[in-house]
């Protein structure tokens, strides 16, 4: 294949774009969408959130050293991209997207209930890495909403939500199931037990 | 919507399943799938891996402080996958899943060339956060291919590669198109030039 060369830039995708709420009362309630987030380490379940230093709620998350991220769907889309371009200095982004603030058990931050899962976090450092800050979080519970799980096998069916993506400037629904992790070597497994590696 | 209390989790969805290679001469060349990547900073344009220490690629990694993410598509889900549960300690990755090395411009490891984007980093601080070691990178180059650029508009079209989804254990399509970044006041923005935050 033939390549065309680029500066260095940011190209890691599909990603997801979550809507991170963020205010310890009522009045100072935010939310706000990103795609610079993601997990870096299993256990202890860490993640992080890149914000811009002038976002407006940059300072509330440094203040409050918490947040919480809210995953999204096709049926949030259009509020995940509103309140990823307008600012919680003019608007009450719950109140104008119509959306739900529910009790976090470990944070002070809203939970979004209408999100099919609730991360909360807590803030263990801040990286002032140029345009971004990241804030390397530590995991301290999650939300899941009770009707997608499967009621014969009790797993979580996070697909029937149908989770929005985020690539290279578009939204997308996940879409086709391709197979599961270690399906390469399904048949295999079964006879020769090979250990799988990955998380 | 009523919610269930989990226990400290990842559960950030849907994610990229990136094929790192990484080695300095054909001989060390290795390939392994992570889920845990992302972005961490516009500009510079930063990266990051979390690579447990007990897989094989995490070593060579360490040792030459750079490695290149190749993103994936419907069609590299097989390699991904199998790249992903495998380990380069009894396999030549490359060799067994007809992938083809080919050279960076700025680090010593390969490009997958059957990928369609393919981001050259360079490592500046591993963080060793537990289960995983973060890399956090700075990209370097970025590689893109030809066949995806649009000869009328010159746009680079990501979508039409198929990217690939990893979503709670499994690997699904990037599916149907919902909108642009900013689509929510598209129409508003056409009068009022209303200022976009978001990267």
């Amino acid at each position: 294949m033939e390549k065309v060369l680029w500066k260095p830039g940011t190209m890691i995708y599909p990603l997801p774009a979550v809507m991170v709420s963020c205010g310890s009362v009522p009045a100072e309630y935010n939310i706000l969408t990103i795609s610079w987030t993601g997990t870096i380490c299993t256990d202890p379940a860490m993640c992080y959130i890149s914000v811009r230093p002038s976002r407006f709620s940059y300072g509330i998350i440094k203040k409050n050293g918490e947040y919480v991220i809210n995953l999204t769907t096709k049926s949030l889309a259009y509020a995940a991209d509103w309140c990823g371009v307008k600012s919680g200095a003019v608007h009450d982004k719950f109140k104008e997207m119509k959306l739900t603030p529910g009790p976090a058990t470990k944070v002070k931050a809203p939970l979004i209930m209408e999100s099919p899962v609730n991360i909360e976090c807590i803030v263990k450092e801040i990286k002032e890495l140029g345009t971004h800050h990241m804030f390397i979080s530590e995991v301290v519970a999650v939300h899941a909403e009770k009707e997608l799980f499967d009621n014969k096998t009790g797993l979580f069916r996070l697909d029937l939500a149908i989770p929005l993506c985020y690539s290279h400037g578009k939204y997308y629904e996940t879409g086709k199931y391709l197979g599961k992790f270690g399906f390469s070597v399904e048949k295999k497994r079964k006879s020769r037990k090979t250990k799988t590696q990955r998380d």
